[in-house]
C-alpha cells in the first residue's frame, strides 16, 4: 500500500458519502483544517488520536490508520500546473526578492520557518467580490554564526 | 539599459549611502514597502509620482525614472536556491493541495488572485522567538462558465 | 478512481457508441463545448445539472457523476509534443512580448484573466483553405497598488 | 551587434522620447501593431519599406535597418515567469486538449497554422471591468497522407 | 483502453505471427509505410478504409479499429535516448541554424511545413557500405504580414 | 576570442556589405552551402583552403582564419524555440519511432550516420505553393557484435 | 557591483598574495572557517567587525565592505558538476530516505535545521589513507500542529 | 518483482506489526542502522547473513532474500521535495563551495569518498531544543596524476 | 508485453536459480558478456542463435525469444543516480573537452563511433587494491565534406 | 580573472602561434596529455613545476600561473551537444546497466574510481578505418559496511 493509494481510497469514500471537507474536519477536529486535509491528501501526519478518528470515520484498517500517523514523503509537483496553486507559486516568484530584503532588514540573517508555522484561511466579504484571506506566521530562525578555531566568543545573529 | 542594470545601480547607491529599506520606503511612500522594494528590485512598476520621488532620492536620469514607471518582465529564478525564499516555495509545494481543496469548497471553482492582492508583513513578538507574520488577501475569481450553442442561460460559478 | 481513469472510460464509451463531440455537447448542453469537452477530458468542472446529464448519457455511477462535478487538478504536459497544441504554445512564445507591451500600454499594469474568460471556435470558410477562428475575451485585472505605512491614499492602477 | 542589443537600443530611445507604441506603430504603419512591436522586440521581421520607416524614426544605421529586415531567431523564455504572458500559457495548458478534440472533429487531422495566422487585440468596454478581446484566425493545414509503394491513389485528408 | 495499450497489443501480435513491417504495410497499403507504421506505433491516424484493413489483419475489436482512426496525441520522448533516433535529433541541432539561413534566403520569412509534408526512405547501395536515403519535401508556408489599423494594403511575404 | 564572437563579426560584415549567403558560398565554394553557412555560423569546420578564401572575403585576421579551420563545439539550443527549426525537431519527435522500425527492418541493428552524411536543399516549384525538398543520405553503421570469452567467431550484424 | 564580481576580486587578491584560506581565516577570525570562506565566496554574510577585518586585509572599499555584511542570494548550481561537491550530493541522494526514517523515529515529525546549524571539518589520520571528518549538528524543529476551529488544545509534536 | 515492490511489502509488514526501525535494526544487527534501513528502503545491499536475518524477521521468500543481497540501482529523486531531506540538499548547495576550498587546501586535489564512508546519527540533548548530530568520515582520495609520454616519474598528489 | 517486463522476468529467474552473469554468459556465449548482459537488461539485441540459447536457458516463450532478437529502444535514465554508473558519466563530463581536443588533433574532424565499437572489462590485480580495466576501441568516423554547387571535387576529411 | 578567461587566452595564443597540443604537451611534459590539455581547458590542476613550464610557454603572469595550479570547479555542460563528446555519453547511457552488473559481480558492492584513475588514448591502425583506442583503469572502491550499535565486528565488503 502506498500513501497515494490511501489518498485515492479516502477521496473515493468522501465522494460516495457526499461529505464536505468541513464535515470531515469537524469529525476529526483537534488541529487546523489545513493540516487535516493535508494529511488526508498525503502531505501531513495525523497524530494518533486524530488518526484514530479518521480511521473510524472512513472505516479504515489498522494498517491504514497507522499510515495516516506516519510522516509522508512530502511535496507535490512543481511548477504547479493547476491555476489555483500556481497563483501562490507566482506570488513567491514575483515577491520573493522583496520579502527577502524586508525580512532580513527587520530580523537579520535567517529565515521564516516553514515548520514552526501556522496559518488560517478566511473568507473576507467584500462588495466588489469576496476575498481569500491568509494569515500566517512562522518563527524567525537566525543563521547561527558558529565556532571559531581561535576560541573567540560566538557572534549573535543580530549585530548591535 | 536593462532593468537589471538599473537595479544594480540602485543597490550600489543604497550601499554607499548606507540607507535602509525603511528609510527608502519612507522617502518614496505612497504604497506598501513590498511594492516599493519590489519595484527597485525590478519586479514591480512605480506609478509616476513615486517614480519621481525615487528618481530624486537616487539622483536618477529621466530615462531611469521612466524605466521605474514601466511594467517589468516579472519573475525570479525558480526553484529558488536562497533558503529564505525557498521556505515560501516549500509552503506552496506542501500545502498547495490542501489550500486548493479548502478554497474550492468555500468559494467554488476559481482562484485567489495574485494581481488583485495585498499583503502586510509584521513582526510578532514572542518569548520563544519572534515570528514573521504575513497577512494577505486576494480577490476570489470564479471560473466563468460561458457561452452555449443552444442559447441557454449561463450558469453562475456557484451552484444553488 | 482517478480523474484520468474516468476520462479513459468516457473515451471508451464515446468510441464504442461512435458519438461525436458535437453530439455529446448537444446532449449535455448549457455551456460552451470547450468547457464540456474540457470537463470530460479532465480539465474542467461540470456544474451539477450538467454532470447529471453527462452521467445519464454515459451511464455513469453516482461517484463518477460526483467526480465530474469536482474541480480537477488542471493542466496538461508542457511543452506540448502534439503538433496541434504546440502551435498555440508557439504563438505565446513568439507573440508574448508584443502582447504584453500592447496590453499594458492600453490597459495599464495588470493581466488578462484566464479565469474570467470566454472563447468561441468557429470555421471560417476561405477559398484558399478554411481557417480556424478563435474569438476570446478575458477581463482585464489591474495590479493592486496596496497599502502604505504612512496612511496615504491608495493609487489607482491607472495614472491620470 | 546582436538582435537583443538592437532591441535594447530601440527601447532606450522609446523611453527617452517618451513615445508610446501607438505612436510608433502609427509612424511605421503598414501591418498590424502586433507585428511591428514584435519586430522591434526582436521576434518578427519588418519588410524593407517598414524597416526604412523604423530606421528613420529611431535614427538607426544602415546595418541596424538591415537587421530589422532579417528574420530573427524567434522565441522567448518558457515557461513565462511574467504573469501577463503566463495567463496565455495557462490557457493553452488547460484548454489544449479540448481545442485539439474540437478542431480535429470539425476539420480533420491537421493543425491551425501559427504562420498563416492573423490576430487583432481590442478593448471591450464592460461595466464590470473592461475586457481584452483577441480575434485570431489561422489557416487549417491538413496532415498529408502521402505516397504508397503500391501506387494506390493518395487519400485526401478528409474522409467521406 | 489507451493508445499505448493498443500499440503494445499490435506489437505482441506482430511478434507472435513473425510478421515484418513490409508484410504489414503490403496488407494495409494505400499510404506510405512511414504513415502506416507510425499509426500502428501510435503517432498517426489511419483513415477508415485502412483502419478496417489493419483491424482485419490484427483481428481487432470495433473499438480498437475506431481508435486507429483517431488522431493520437502525437510525440515521443525528447531528447531521444535511442542512438538511431538521436542521430536525426543531432542533425537538427547541428544543422538547424544553416537550414534556417538558407531556406529563409531562398523562400523568404516562413517555415517548411511538417504537416503538408511527404517523405520516402530508400536503401542506396554503396560499395563502402549501403546508405539510408531520405527524400522529403514540405510545403513552404510564408509568415502572414497581416492587418493594419490604418487600412493600408497588406504586404506580401516576399518583397519585390 | 570565442567562436560566437567570430560569428557575430561575420554576420555584421555580411549585413553591412549586403551580401547574400548565395554570394558568400559562391565566393568560398568547394563544399555544400550547408557546410559553408554552418561553419560561418559556428557549427562546422572549414578546411584550410576554404578558410583562406573566407578570410580573404571577410578580411579576417590570421587568428580568425585559424579559428574557422578549428572544429567547433557543435550544437544549438534544444528544443529549438524558432518555428522554422522546430518543425524539423517535430518531424523527429513524431516520426522517429517509425523511422527506427523501418530502418532496422531493412538494414539490421545499427544507425544512419550523422557524420558520414550529405544533403541537398532544393526548391520544388508547385502550383499550390513551392516546396522545400531535402535529399539526404547517411551511411548505415551496423552495431558491432564483438568479442567472446569462448573464442567463438564474431557474429556479423546481419543474420542469415 | 555584484557579489560575484566581489568574489572574483577577492580570489584575484588571494592568488596574487599567495595567501592560504588558513591565513585568511586566522586574520579575520571570530567564526568558523566554513563561514568566513563561505562569505568570501558569496554564500554567507560577515557580521560588521569581521567584514571590517576582511576589508582591511583585502584593502576593500567601503561599499565592498558593506556588501560583505549583506545577506547574499545564497545557493550554487545543482546538481554540482564538480566531483568533490557531487559526492556530498550523492550522500544525500542515496542516504536521504534512511536519514528521514531514523530522524523521524527518534525525534518525531520535523526537520534538522540547516540554519541553526554548526559544523566542523577535521583531518582524521589513518594509515590506509587520511579521512575527512565532518561533525555537524542542527537543531531539531518539530512541525507545529496548529490551530483548530473548535478551540481544542493544540497537540504537541511528540505524542505520549 | 522490483526492488520498489519489495520495499513496499516490507513497509506494509512493519506497519502491521507496529515495529520501530530500532527494533528491526536490533533484530538484524551487524552494521549501522543507516545501512540496514537504507537496504530495506532499496538503497543498500545487505550482506548474506544479514539478508537471512531480515528474511527471517519479515518472513520473506528465498527470492526476496536474494534481492536484499543484490546491489540496488541507488538514488532517490532530486531535488528532494520532502523538507527533511531538502535541508541536507540545501547544506550542500550553500556550503559546497566552502567545503571544496577548505578540503582542497588541507588535503590537495581530490575528493572525500562517498563509498569508503561511515557515519553516525545521534541525539544531542540541549535545553534550547535537542539537536541532531551527524558524525561522518570519508577517505580522502587524491586525483591521480598519471602517465607521461616522456617516461618521467609520476607526480604525487601533494606537492612538496 | 514490454521489454521492461521481460527484463524483470529474466532477473526473477536469475535470482531464483541463483545464477551468476558469468554462468549465463557461458551458457549463451558467442559474443561479449557486455552485449549479452546488455540484451538481457533490455539495451541490446541478441542475434537469433543466441536468443534461442537464452530462451532455452530461461525457458522463455517463442514471443519472448523473438523480443530478445528485436532492437530495443536503447538508453537508461540520465544523469545516472547510481554511483557506479555516475562515475563514468563524470569521466565524460570532466574529460570530454580534452578527449575532443586530442582526438580531433590526431584524427581530424569526426567522432569515435559508439556503434562500430568493442570493449573488454578486466580485473587488474594491484597490491593497493585491484583495479577495473576497460579497453575499448571505436572506429574513427570523419565528417564528410560533401557536395558543392560549383561541381568542385570533394575535400577529404584530412587536409594535406 | 576567471578560469574561463584564462582558457580563452591560452587558446588565443595557441591559435596565433599555430601550436599543436602535441607540441604543447611535449613542452610541459611530466603527466599525460589528457591531464595537461584538461588543465589548459580548465578541468584539471597542474602541479607547480608543470604550471611553471606552462606559464613560461604561454608567457603567463604569476597570477595566471597560480591559477593553473588551483583545482578548478570541474565539469562541462551535460548532455553534451557536441557529437564527439556525445558518443561517450551514449556509451554510458546504453552500457551503464551492463557495466554495473558485471563489475558488481566480479568485484562486489562498490564503484570504479573516477579519481584514482588513469587512461591512455591511442590510434589503432585498421585497414577498414583506423580506430580510437582507450585503455583506462580505475581503482575499485568497495562500499564500507560500517558501524553497529551492538558492537559486532564490521563485515568486509566481499562475502565469503
Amino acid at each position: 500500500m502506498t500513501r497515494a493509494q490511501l489518498t485515492e481510497k479516502i477521496l473515493d469514500i468522501k465522494r460516495e458519502k457526499g461529505w464536505s471537507w468541513k464535515h470531515i474536519c469537524a469529525e476529526i477536529g483537534g488541529v487546523s483544517p489545513v493540516l487535516i486535509v493535508g494529511a488526508l491528501l498525503g502531505q501531513m501526519k495525523l497524530v494518533k488520536p486524530l488518526a484514530a478518528k479518521a480511521a473510524a470515520l472512513f472505516d479504515l484498517s489498522a494498517a491504514e490508520q497507522a499510515m495516516l500517523n506516519e510522516v509522508p514523503y512530502r511535496g507535490s509537483p512543481m511548477p504547479p500546473s493547476d491555476p489555483l496553486i500556481y497563483r501562490f507559486y507566482e506570488l513567491v516568484m514575483v515577491n520573493g526578492p522583496a520579502w527577502k530584503a524586508l525580512i532580513e532588514e527587520e530580523f537579520g540573517d535567517g529565515i521564516m520557518s516553514a515548520i514552526d508555522f501556522d496559518m488560517e484561511i478566511e473568507r473576507l466579504p467584500n462588495p466588489k467580490g469576496d476575498r481569500v484571506k491568509f494569515t500566517m506566521s512562522g518563527k524567525f530562525l537566525p543563521y547561527k554564526y558558529y565556532g571559531s578555531e581561535q576560541g573567540l566568543p560566538e557572534y549573535g545573529f543580530r549585530e548591535e
